[in-house]
């Protein structure tokens, strides 16, 4: 899947009816946060309960990554050995529009293999991480005691994703603070009760990832969000809109790639010069294209 | 052009033969870095030079409900008063791939309007806001001082992309190493000088936007890669890259739209019923729905 994106297609295609088996876990957090850590400390007390663990490391800056620079590599290699355990740098895989959807290819695969727990670890707070997390059932956002960093998240978009939020590094100052307004927040963005449907009111909840502390807590928390997506309709509903999102994505890449080929280089290359030259504006341009490449449809 | 996207095209067409004049830069950076306060410091420096500036302040909106700001721009205001300034804000104008085309088309009528320096300001790493600089002339990388963050910065693709980078919050402890940090990836990620044009050397300075210390150092900086650009070849290349960027963009939207419009609301319910089931995987139901479409073109 990693090294053949030709041959992705149909391996995704056998694979397909196989999947469906594992929980899918995003982990996403400001750089700094402990994601890491926290991600190794979940596994680990995954493999105490008897549950697989699958761990696709999308972090950059991961210790799981062969040439990361920083993090704690010790804690990981104690995960290494064990087979009930397999982990996964998607770190340097291209694009970030590429990375999202070899993302989703490799955790498809890790599903199909029948791990019960699949870790999908991001950093940031950019349309691939949100996408990402648009491909799992579970997201954790963590966090970090630190002045403002609680609005930073919002902003950007990240509380409306979380399923469950973690404050970790929750022994350093400010860790109150950050919990507090974390619940404050949670309890505007939280949609009203208008049916009877018991909705999933997203806790918050403290860690000390490097001790361990609130680590139990964190699986208890999401083993509780597993069994409410297999409950009710709203899960359904997020998997429809995933699965929307996926074709949507497929359709305007092949488009494209179609397009493409049935544009000649010298058109091509006139059609950018008479655009920076302003004798034609982007929008005319990319219409005069596409309606060549329709007439040489008929 | 955010009111009616279906006048925008013609808008756009219009405005374009008189646009080229402004000179955009784009200034992106991590959450907390103070971008918003160095933006308006930067507009304040620029008004005292006697040029008109526009400011563009791109906010990713939330995927799911649309997503409100708490971000305060309280000193922005102070240039409110200014008939030398134009501040709009993009929050919340539909998703980011959407987010990213508004955000030029208004860079657009700003530079047709004939402010000469146009500011726009995006929060995060992601592919989003590398898309907006890559519509800018000038892209500004607002660093903090910070364990690890310059290790983050390079492997978000943000120093490939960074004309000049700022550290800002200079009088915080760490600036030193941060600076020196970056400073060392900058010569890591420089290119042979194989030809005998000059290079640019995107420069490292340091700023405390909240007491304008280093500001007029920024701008000379900004103002000297203006100079850069009007003088060879790369700047010409680069406008070139920037034009086949938009083009694909362009040919993938419309492309998508004329597919949606071919396909029944029943036929894309039920390959998504179908997919959800397992029943065929995604690519392959895709190509399904591609081969209806392409063949009603015939």
């Amino acid at each position: 899947v990693e090294n053949d994106p030709s041959a992705t297609r149909e391996i995704i295609a056998a694979l397909y009816p196989h999947t469906g088996g594992g929980h899918v876990l995003g982990i996403t957090g400001a750089p700094g946060s402990g994601k890491s850590t926290l991600v190794a400390a979940l596994a680990a007390e995954y493999r105490r309960r008897g549950l697989s663990v699958g761990i696709v490391a999308v972090d950059p800056s991961s210790p799981y990554s062969g040439g990361a620079i920083m993090g704690d590599r010790i804690r990981m290699r104690e995960l290494a050995g064990d087979e009930g355990v397999f982990i996964r740098s998607m770190a340097s895989r291209g694009s970030l529009g590429g990375l999202a959807r070899a993302t989703a290819d490799t955790v498809r695969v890790l599903d199909a293999c029948g791990y019960r727990r699949i870790l999908v670890e991001t950093v940031g707070t950019g349309q691939a991480e949100i996408d990402i997390a648009r491909t799992a059932h579970t997201t954790l956002v963590v966090h970090m005691p630190g002045a403002g960093d609680e609005i930073q998240t919002l902003k950007a978009g990240i509380i409306e994703i979380a399923d469950i939020h973690v404050v970790n590094k929750a022994d350093l100052a400010g860790a109150d603070r950050a919990t507090a307004a974390l619940r404050a927040l949670r309890d505007l963005a939280d949609e009203p009760m208008d049916s009877s449907e018991a909705l999933w009111c997203p806790p918050v909840l403290r860690a000390v990832a490097t001790t361990g502390e609130g680590v139990p807590e964190t699986v208890d928390a999401i083993e509780d969000h597993v069994a409410y997506w297999g409950l009710n309709d709203r899960a359904r509903e997020r998997e429809r809109a995933r699965a929307a999102a996926e074709l949507e994505g497929v359709l305007r890449n092949e488009l494209l790639r179609l397009a493409m080929e049935g544009i000649s280089p010298e058109r091509w290359r006139t059609t950018i010069e008479d655009v920076v030259a302003r004798r034609i504006a982007p929008y005319h341009a990319a219409h005069e294209l596409l309606r060549t490449f329709l007439n040489a449809q008929d």
